[in-house]
Protein backbone atom coordinates (compact mmCIF):
# COMPACT_ATOMS: atom_id res chain seq x y z
CA UNK A 1 0.00 0.00 0.00
CA UNK A 2 0.82 3.53 -0.78
CA UNK A 3 3.01 5.08 2.25
CA UNK A 4 0.48 7.62 2.86
CA UNK A 5 -2.59 6.00 2.03
CA UNK A 6 -1.04 4.04 5.31
CA UNK A 7 -0.75 6.81 6.88
CA UNK A 8 -3.95 7.89 6.99
CA UNK A 9 -5.73 4.78 7.51
CA UNK A 10 -4.02 4.62 10.80
CA UNK A 11 -6.58 4.52 13.65
CA UNK A 12 -7.40 2.87 17.01
CA UNK A 13 -9.55 -0.31 16.49
CA UNK A 14 -10.68 -1.95 19.36
CA UNK A 15 -13.13 -4.18 18.34
CA UNK A 16 -11.93 -7.53 15.95
CA UNK A 17 -13.66 -10.25 13.85
CA UNK A 18 -13.05 -13.47 15.74
CA UNK A 19 -10.90 -14.73 12.98
CA UNK A 20 -7.04 -15.82 13.45
CA UNK A 21 -4.80 -13.76 11.84
CA UNK A 22 -2.29 -15.49 9.22
CA UNK A 23 1.45 -16.42 10.87
CA UNK A 24 2.94 -14.67 7.82
CA UNK A 25 1.23 -11.07 8.66
CA UNK A 26 2.09 -11.51 12.24
CA UNK A 27 5.56 -12.10 11.10
CA UNK A 28 5.66 -9.56 8.61
CA UNK A 29 4.69 -7.21 11.66
CA UNK A 30 7.31 -8.52 13.87
CA UNK A 31 10.21 -8.20 11.37
CA UNK A 32 9.15 -4.51 10.29
CA UNK A 33 9.20 -3.93 14.29
CA UNK A 34 12.84 -4.82 14.67
CA UNK A 35 13.82 -2.73 12.09
CA UNK A 36 12.63 -0.25 14.63
CA UNK A 37 16.31 2.46 15.55
CA UNK A 38 17.19 2.65 19.10
CA UNK A 39 19.63 4.72 20.67
CA UNK A 40 23.27 3.53 20.15
CA UNK A 41 21.22 0.68 18.07
CA UNK A 42 21.53 -1.37 21.00
CA UNK A 43 18.18 -2.66 20.20
CA UNK A 44 16.55 -2.93 23.27
CA UNK A 45 13.12 -3.96 22.04
CA UNK A 46 11.84 -7.42 22.65
CA UNK A 47 8.37 -9.06 21.30
CA UNK A 48 6.09 -11.52 23.25
CA UNK A 49 3.46 -13.19 20.79
CA UNK A 50 0.28 -13.60 22.86
CA UNK A 51 -2.19 -15.97 21.55
CA UNK A 52 -3.06 -17.80 24.87
CA UNK A 53 -6.75 -17.22 26.38
CA UNK A 54 -6.29 -17.29 29.44
CA UNK A 55 -3.16 -14.85 29.08
CA UNK A 56 -4.82 -12.18 27.19
CA UNK A 57 -7.74 -12.27 29.81
CA UNK A 58 -4.95 -11.59 32.28
CA UNK A 59 -3.07 -8.58 29.96
CA UNK A 60 -7.09 -7.11 29.92
CA UNK A 61 -6.87 -7.01 34.05
CA UNK A 62 -3.46 -5.82 33.82
CA UNK A 63 -4.38 -3.17 31.60
CA UNK A 64 -7.34 -1.81 33.72
CA UNK A 65 -10.33 -4.70 32.35
CA UNK A 66 -9.72 -3.41 28.64
CA UNK A 67 -11.43 -5.65 27.71
CA UNK A 68 -10.44 -5.53 23.83
CA UNK A 69 -7.47 -6.97 24.60
CA UNK A 70 -8.31 -10.47 25.68
CA UNK A 71 -10.85 -10.07 22.11
CA UNK A 72 -7.92 -9.58 19.73
CA UNK A 73 -6.68 -13.21 18.24
CA UNK A 74 -3.23 -11.93 19.15
CA UNK A 75 -1.81 -9.76 21.29
CA UNK A 76 1.79 -8.39 20.75
CA UNK A 77 3.39 -6.64 24.08
CA UNK A 78 6.65 -4.64 23.13
CA UNK A 79 9.00 -4.62 25.89
CA UNK A 80 12.45 -2.94 26.29
CA UNK A 81 15.13 -5.22 27.96
CA UNK A 82 17.58 -2.93 29.71
CA UNK A 83 20.31 -5.28 30.24
CA UNK A 84 21.05 -4.16 26.50
CA UNK A 85 21.75 -0.46 26.92
CA UNK A 86 22.08 0.18 30.40
CA UNK A 87 25.64 -0.18 30.31
CA UNK A 88 26.50 2.76 28.00
CA UNK A 89 23.68 4.78 28.46
CA UNK A 90 22.94 4.35 32.25
CA UNK A 91 19.77 6.61 33.93
CA UNK A 92 18.80 7.79 30.80
CA UNK A 93 18.61 4.26 29.03
CA UNK A 94 15.82 3.22 31.87
CA UNK A 95 13.93 6.70 31.92
CA UNK A 96 14.29 7.69 28.30
CA UNK A 97 15.72 5.47 25.61
CA UNK A 98 14.40 2.18 26.86
CA UNK A 99 10.57 3.93 26.11
CA UNK A 100 11.39 5.66 22.85
CA UNK A 101 12.85 2.92 21.34
CA UNK A 102 9.63 0.65 22.24
CA UNK A 103 7.56 3.05 20.92
CA UNK A 104 9.56 3.22 17.64
CA UNK A 105 8.89 -0.15 17.40
CA UNK A 106 5.26 0.13 18.39
CA UNK A 107 4.73 2.80 16.39
CA UNK A 108 5.83 0.67 13.35
CA UNK A 109 3.72 -1.84 14.59
CA UNK A 110 0.51 0.08 14.48
CA UNK A 111 1.35 1.33 10.46
CA UNK A 112 2.34 -2.17 9.54
CA UNK A 113 -1.08 -3.34 10.56
CA UNK A 114 -2.94 -1.30 8.33
CA UNK A 115 -0.65 -2.41 5.24
CA UNK A 116 -1.45 -5.90 6.30
CA UNK A 117 -5.26 -5.49 6.15
CA UNK A 118 -5.47 -5.61 10.01
CA UNK A 119 -6.49 -3.30 12.99
CA UNK A 120 -4.80 -2.37 16.22
CA UNK A 121 -5.16 -0.38 19.32
CA UNK A 122 -2.11 0.75 21.08
CA UNK A 123 -2.83 0.03 24.68
CA UNK A 124 -0.54 2.29 26.91
CA UNK A 125 -2.56 2.67 30.52
CA UNK A 126 -1.81 -0.63 32.76
CA UNK A 127 -0.37 -1.58 35.60
CA UNK A 128 3.30 -2.51 35.00
CA UNK A 129 3.91 -4.72 37.42
CA UNK A 130 0.74 -6.57 37.02
CA UNK A 131 2.06 -6.82 33.16
CA UNK A 132 5.64 -7.78 34.20
CA UNK A 133 4.01 -10.90 36.74
CA UNK A 134 1.65 -12.27 33.85
CA UNK A 135 4.30 -12.20 31.40
CA UNK A 136 7.28 -13.87 33.84
CA UNK A 137 9.28 -10.52 32.39
CA UNK A 138 12.80 -10.47 34.50
CA UNK A 139 13.20 -7.09 36.60
CA UNK A 140 14.96 -5.68 33.60
CA UNK A 141 12.52 -5.66 31.31
CA UNK A 142 9.81 -3.09 30.97
CA UNK A 143 6.54 -3.19 29.05
CA UNK A 144 5.99 -0.89 27.08
CA UNK A 145 2.86 -1.63 25.00
CA UNK A 146 0.23 -3.68 24.61
CA UNK A 147 -0.91 -4.13 20.74
CA UNK A 148 -4.05 -6.01 20.16
CA UNK A 149 -4.83 -6.91 16.95
CA UNK A 150 -7.06 -8.29 14.69
CA UNK A 151 -9.19 -8.14 11.49
CA UNK A 152 -11.44 -4.83 12.15
CA UNK A 153 -15.26 -5.22 12.99
CA UNK A 154 -15.32 -1.28 13.43
CA UNK A 155 -14.74 1.51 11.25
CA UNK A 156 -12.48 3.64 13.17
CA UNK A 157 -14.07 6.82 15.24
CA UNK A 158 -13.30 9.78 13.56
CA UNK A 159 -10.99 12.23 15.63
CA UNK A 160 -10.63 15.80 15.84
CA UNK A 161 -7.51 17.45 16.22
CA UNK A 162 -5.79 20.46 17.66
CA UNK A 163 -4.82 22.35 14.68
CA UNK A 164 -1.64 21.88 13.22
CA UNK A 165 -0.12 25.51 13.16
CA UNK A 166 -1.10 25.61 17.08
CA UNK A 167 1.19 23.08 17.76
CA UNK A 168 4.15 24.86 14.99
CA UNK A 169 6.95 26.69 15.87
CA UNK A 170 9.67 28.54 14.39
CA UNK A 171 13.07 28.33 15.53
CA UNK A 172 12.21 28.97 19.11
CA UNK A 173 8.92 27.96 21.49
CA UNK B 1 6.90 5.49 -2.20
CA UNK B 2 5.40 1.76 -1.27
CA UNK B 3 5.03 1.53 2.33
CA UNK B 4 7.56 -1.71 2.52
CA UNK B 5 10.38 0.56 0.34
CA UNK B 6 9.72 2.97 3.10
CA UNK B 7 10.24 0.87 5.80
CA UNK B 8 13.87 -0.99 4.36
CA UNK B 9 15.14 1.85 3.03
CA UNK B 10 14.88 4.14 6.13
CA UNK B 11 18.81 4.81 7.75
CA UNK B 12 20.20 7.14 10.21
CA UNK B 13 21.89 9.65 7.84
CA UNK B 14 24.17 11.74 9.35
CA UNK B 15 25.63 13.79 6.38
CA UNK B 16 23.76 16.20 3.76
CA UNK B 17 24.04 17.99 1.00
CA UNK B 18 24.37 21.94 1.35
CA UNK B 19 20.85 22.68 -0.69
CA UNK B 20 17.54 23.53 1.35
CA UNK B 21 14.71 21.43 1.95
CA UNK B 22 11.57 22.45 -0.21
CA UNK B 23 8.60 23.25 2.32
CA UNK B 24 6.13 21.74 0.52
CA UNK B 25 7.99 18.67 1.95
CA UNK B 26 8.47 20.10 5.37
CA UNK B 27 4.92 20.92 5.54
CA UNK B 28 3.94 16.97 4.38
CA UNK B 29 6.03 15.88 7.21
CA UNK B 30 4.55 17.86 10.09
CA UNK B 31 1.29 17.11 8.96
CA UNK B 32 2.39 12.85 9.13
CA UNK B 33 3.61 13.65 12.50
CA UNK B 34 0.77 15.91 13.45
CA UNK B 35 -1.00 12.34 12.90
CA UNK B 36 0.65 10.73 15.39
CA UNK B 37 -1.50 8.73 18.47
CA UNK B 38 -1.26 9.84 21.78
CA UNK B 39 -2.38 8.46 24.56
CA UNK B 40 -5.81 9.66 25.51
CA UNK B 41 -5.78 11.59 22.22
CA UNK B 42 -4.51 14.52 24.46
CA UNK B 43 -2.14 15.34 21.39
CA UNK B 44 0.80 16.97 23.59
CA UNK B 45 3.28 16.73 20.55
CA UNK B 46 4.58 20.08 19.58
CA UNK B 47 7.14 20.64 16.75
CA UNK B 48 9.97 23.41 16.22
CA UNK B 49 10.89 23.74 12.88
CA UNK B 50 14.68 25.15 12.98
CA UNK B 51 16.37 26.77 9.88
CA UNK B 52 18.15 29.51 11.54
CA UNK B 53 22.28 28.96 11.80
CA UNK B 54 22.61 30.03 15.23
CA UNK B 55 19.55 28.15 16.82
CA UNK B 56 21.26 25.02 15.13
CA UNK B 57 24.64 25.97 16.33
CA UNK B 58 23.34 25.88 19.75
CA UNK B 59 21.50 22.64 19.08
CA UNK B 60 24.63 20.58 18.24
CA UNK B 61 26.10 21.83 21.30
CA UNK B 62 23.53 20.73 23.28
CA UNK B 63 23.66 17.38 21.43
CA UNK B 64 26.99 17.07 22.81
CA UNK B 65 28.73 18.19 19.55
CA UNK B 66 26.80 16.50 17.08
CA UNK B 67 27.88 18.71 14.44
CA UNK B 68 25.36 17.31 11.94
CA UNK B 69 23.01 18.93 13.24
CA UNK B 70 23.78 22.15 12.23
CA UNK B 71 24.83 21.14 8.80
CA UNK B 72 21.10 20.25 7.95
CA UNK B 73 19.22 22.15 6.35
CA UNK B 74 16.56 22.65 8.61
CA UNK B 75 15.98 20.49 12.01
CA UNK B 76 12.59 19.42 13.70
CA UNK B 77 12.56 19.41 17.48
CA UNK B 78 9.54 16.95 18.68
CA UNK B 79 8.65 18.30 21.88
CA UNK B 80 5.62 16.99 24.58
CA UNK B 81 3.41 19.59 26.35
CA UNK B 82 3.00 17.84 29.81
CA UNK B 83 0.32 20.63 30.02
CA UNK B 84 -1.93 18.67 27.91
CA UNK B 85 -2.02 15.62 29.73
CA UNK B 86 -0.53 16.25 33.20
CA UNK B 87 -4.36 16.92 34.57
CA UNK B 88 -5.40 13.51 33.26
CA UNK B 89 -2.46 11.12 33.32
CA UNK B 90 -0.34 12.64 36.66
CA UNK B 91 2.99 11.12 36.79
CA UNK B 92 2.44 8.95 33.89
CA UNK B 93 1.83 11.41 31.72
CA UNK B 94 5.42 13.34 32.28
CA UNK B 95 7.40 10.03 32.82
CA UNK B 96 6.04 8.10 30.23
CA UNK B 97 3.16 8.87 27.90
CA UNK B 98 5.04 12.43 26.83
CA UNK B 99 8.04 10.10 25.69
CA UNK B 100 6.16 7.44 24.16
CA UNK B 101 4.15 10.31 22.33
CA UNK B 102 6.67 12.31 21.55
CA UNK B 103 8.88 9.12 19.63
CA UNK B 104 5.13 8.08 17.65
CA UNK B 105 5.53 11.47 16.16
CA UNK B 106 9.73 11.10 15.63
CA UNK B 107 9.26 7.52 14.16
CA UNK B 108 6.53 9.26 11.87
CA UNK B 109 9.25 12.05 10.85
CA UNK B 110 11.82 9.28 10.28
CA UNK B 111 9.81 7.44 7.34
CA UNK B 112 8.07 10.02 6.08
CA UNK B 113 11.62 11.82 5.20
CA UNK B 114 12.47 9.00 3.37
CA UNK B 115 9.34 8.79 1.45
CA UNK B 116 9.92 12.33 0.64
CA UNK B 117 13.30 11.63 -1.07
CA UNK B 118 15.10 12.65 1.74
CA UNK B 119 17.57 11.78 4.92
CA UNK B 120 17.35 12.10 8.65
CA UNK B 121 18.47 11.13 11.72
CA UNK B 122 17.09 10.68 15.53
CA UNK B 123 19.16 12.48 17.79
CA UNK B 124 18.03 11.06 21.28
CA UNK B 125 21.31 12.41 23.32
CA UNK B 126 20.99 15.95 24.53
CA UNK B 127 21.39 17.85 27.58
CA UNK B 128 17.69 18.79 28.18
CA UNK B 129 18.22 21.72 30.23
CA UNK B 130 20.30 23.15 27.65
CA UNK B 131 17.91 22.18 24.31
CA UNK B 132 14.77 23.77 26.48
CA UNK B 133 17.01 27.11 27.31
CA UNK B 134 18.11 26.93 23.50
CA UNK B 135 15.00 26.71 22.39
CA UNK B 136 12.80 28.78 25.23
CA UNK B 137 10.77 25.85 26.08
CA UNK B 138 8.24 26.55 28.79
CA UNK B 139 9.13 24.25 31.86
CA UNK B 140 6.60 21.75 31.23
CA UNK B 141 7.23 21.17 27.75
CA UNK B 142 10.15 18.17 27.01
CA UNK B 143 12.27 18.20 24.39
CA UNK B 144 12.30 14.40 23.28
CA UNK B 145 13.92 14.32 19.83
CA UNK B 146 15.64 16.35 17.69
CA UNK B 147 16.14 15.19 14.14
CA UNK B 148 18.79 16.85 11.45
CA UNK B 149 16.84 16.86 7.68
CA UNK B 150 18.09 17.07 4.23
CA UNK B 151 19.31 15.92 1.05
CA UNK B 152 21.59 12.72 1.89
CA UNK B 153 24.84 13.28 1.19
CA UNK B 154 26.00 9.74 2.52
CA UNK B 155 24.86 6.41 1.81
CA UNK B 156 23.52 4.96 5.10
CA UNK B 157 25.88 2.57 7.20
CA UNK B 158 24.83 -1.25 6.79
CA UNK B 159 23.44 -2.60 10.47
CA UNK B 160 23.79 -5.85 11.43
CA UNK B 161 20.86 -6.43 14.25
CA UNK B 162 20.27 -9.27 16.79
CA UNK B 163 18.42 -12.14 15.27
CA UNK B 164 14.89 -11.57 15.11
CA UNK B 165 14.24 -14.96 16.44
CA UNK B 166 15.86 -14.06 19.46
CA UNK B 167 13.92 -11.31 20.68
CA UNK B 168 10.56 -12.94 20.18
CA UNK B 169 9.10 -15.21 23.45
CA UNK B 170 5.34 -16.59 22.90
CA UNK B 171 2.62 -16.51 25.29
CA UNK B 172 5.08 -15.49 28.20
CA UNK B 173 9.20 -14.41 28.37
Amino acid sequence: MDFEVVLRKRAMIRSFQPVPVEDEKIGRILRNAWRAPSAGHLQPQDFIIVKDKDVKRRLSEAGFDQHFIEEAPVVIVVCSDTRRNVRRYRERAIKFYSITDGAFSSMIILLTVVNEGLGACLVGAFDDDEVSKVLGLPKEVKPIGIIPIGYPAEKPEKLTRIRLEKRLHYDRW
